[in-house]
């Protein structure tokens, strides 16, 4: 079988690039990767099994999510402005103890169409069920980087069969649905994890050959927890627990020293900034403008959307590049060029994914194409401004994810939207019920 | 001629009042007015002209934008990320001085219609070659607050001459469009207006019976240099030219003291707060809570497209509902009930419109229908917080404005979408070439 040949033509190319250059021309998609970039295709017309008109489009890099719970949008708006513990410990818990796999896969399932419809084609997961998050991503088409999220705080036994199914998972799914998923071991966050337990996660990272992702330093409260009861704040903590010989994704890391940050600079630790969760539980605004300074490769996530309340990325790029400017005083800090590469390149380094994140010959056919023939994207000049401080989830007309389409002029091709909605829906109602 | 008659059924309505009352079931509009808001409509369905099944959709008050200058959209994109300075003096100022009131026609038509398409109903606007403003604001069917904004900076006849045209503006207008447009009297601000200038427009607005609107303590800069120079904080300035002894509006109020927000409050001066454009020009973070705790009204603003860049309100809805709390740490700060108002009830009261901001019955008939049959709206757990956390603009359907349509499934029916892209693309080249 000969391999499909797709040419996007008369179109605006956001490359996502170190020189985030823009391309007026075309893209030539050859099976799962891009084949071509540039002003004229290098096969004439006919050659192409399908061409596309790009005209009113601007084409950018699929968005990263670079830490997400999808299964929580089961969640979304219930029990919102209440201070964090009454909801943690009174909404968000005792619905979650009651999820099951069923309510997993449907939580996931409205989760990847919301994201897919924002812009996104890869993201990170870290929940419980993950066989159901995987399947999720198989049949969807999106990009996942899975890992099931262990909390420690429990019997031995109980501890014993969590890492094992954590293992499990990771081994079973890594590499699986054409590569698009892959996995990483995930111990819950160093106050939910012992640190023996902890250690746990790393050997078998090593004898997986697998990255750690973790919660860390979220809320001032948890890392003033971590010093009175290990003597130590997390980042220290996790590197005497050797966390950091294994390539380490944080989510947050809000709370940070100066030693901290260099900590995490040495070591090539990636933090996942996640700008909407940060404010809406007022856990703080991570000293983002710092880590970048320091060489810290930093992303954006939506974090559930429990806690958000939407997967829109477009989102958590403006605000990155918003909050910052406004916290620190400084008009230059984050710029939009750099907003945009924490939610495409940068995202897609962090998470390990190569050929992913920008828009160039030879990497995975990974992208989005916007509705720019839209009042909010006029005039023409800075279109990677519009992009980040004008553009929304819903300005998303196509995305197209290892060289398959899967939404076309918003039309999910690989989900079942109305199914997905009304499944949902039984599953929410059931929850309250049970 | 009978007064039209329109029902609509099976919806579900957020009325904004005091209670956050959600209301399941229908909406009867009579003329410019909300005749009915409940379970049972009052006349048997066929005495309405018009059915509409609000099935899936969530009907609320139109969105109140308080501080805008429209015809900015020109400059949405051009000189993004640089200095404050730089971006005035080298960009916004050089490009504004060449603006014709042909720019600003087409400039206002394109914001307008954004401002449609994203649930805006009543909007303030604050700029130069008004009548153009106004007509654009009479086409559409929007609501509009309008004043001429006058930088004082000038010879004495030239003042005269601006003073004599807000004037000459502010009469001409007021109640026309069918009361669809009010006026304001604007001295720009007081670091660009000299204090006897700004006191005659004191009392061109005593005169007139008409409030003022001015920019206020937007940077940290401009209150230094107002205390420089009069040797005084601009509030305790502004109270001192008699400015508050009209009811007033100001922009922005960025830096204040605790002094200055009891002073606001004893004259029920009502702030718009521009969170995005606040946060993007790093001006600061408003005292959003401590002005609400001390009574002052507070509404929302987008400011410009140059500075926010775009003039979807549900995004300054959010910003307020999330930096309060990341910033104050406090996560019951601004809860998305409170955000909800200052950019509906709040916002109309702070511009002095009656009977609009609020679905109840005599009020206006201005409200927008979101389409929430979307993933990201899912469950139905608390929908004022889907409004504020998850929603945007591009989920507005429907848009009614003092009883008229003016969008339905999102094609404005006032404006030509296309013209008014095609227009305001070939000023912009026009300008960039003058």
């Amino acid at each position: 079988m000969s391999i499909s040949k797709t040419l996007i033509r008369n179109a605006i190319f956001v490359t996502a690039d170190a020189e985030n250059s823009i391309v007026r021309g075309c893209m030539a998609i050859e099976g799962d990767r891009i084949a071509f970039l540039g002003e004229t295709p290098p096969h004439p017309i006919e050659q192409y099994d399908r061409v596309i008109d790009g005209s009113g489009k601007l084409y950018l890099p699929g968005l990263v999510n670079t830490h997400c719970h999808a299964a929580m949008s089961l969640l979304r708006g219930y029990g919102d402005d209440l201070a964090l513990q009454i909801w943690l410990e009174q909404k968000m818990w005792p619905m979650e103890a009651k999820f099951t796999s069923e309510d997993v896969y449907w939580g996931t399932s409205l989760s990847v169409l919301e994201m897919i419809k924002s812009g996104t084609t890869s993201f990170v997961d870290m929940y419980d069920h993950m066989d159901q998050v995987a399947e999720v991503v198989r049949q969807s088409g999106i990009r996942g980087v899975l890992t099931r999220g262990v909390i420690g705080l429990c019997p031995p036994d109980v501890q014993e069969r969590k890492l094992q199914e954590a293992i499990r998972f990771a081994r079973d799914w890594h590499g699986q649905a054409d590569g698009r998923i892959t996995t990483m071991m995930a111990p819950h966050a160093p106050y939910t994890c012992p640190p023996d337990y902890i250690e746990r996660f790393v050997q078998a990272a090593h004898d997986l050959n697998l990255p750690i992702h973790t919660h860390m330093s979220e809320t001032a409260r948890e890392v003033e927890a971590n010093v009175e009861q290990y003597g130590l704040r997390p980042v220290a903590h996790l590197e005497k627990l050797g966390v950091f010989t294994r390539p380490t994704l944080v989510a947050h890391g809000v709370h940070l020293t100066d030693e901290e940050i260099a900590t995490l600079a040495k070591y090539d630790v990636r933090v996942s900034h996640n700008p909407g969760s940060n404010l809406k539980l007022a856990s703080g605004v991570a000293r983002v403008i710092d880590l970048m300074r320091a060489g810290v490769k930093v992303s954006l996530g939506t974090d559930s959307s429990a806690s958000n309340n939407n997967l829109d990325m477009f989102e958590e790029m403006q605000l990155a590049a918003l909050i910052h400017k406004g916290v620190s005083g400084d008009p230059v800090a984050v710029p939009a060029r750099t907003a945009l590469r924490m939610g495409t390149a940068a995202g897609a380094e962090s998470i390990w994914l190569d050929g992913v994140g920008t828009l160039a010959a030879g990497n995975k056919a990974d992208f989005i194409a916007l509705d720019i023939d839209q009042p909010h994207f006029f005039p023409r000049t800075d279109l990677i401004s519009h992009i980040v401080y004008s553009a929304g989830g819903q300005d998303v007309a196509d995305v197209c994810v290892n060289g398959s389409w899967v939404m076309e002029n918003r039309v999910c091709l690989t989900l079942d939207e109305e199914r997905i909605k009304r499944e949902f829906a039984a599953r929410f109602e059931g929850l309250l019920a049970r």
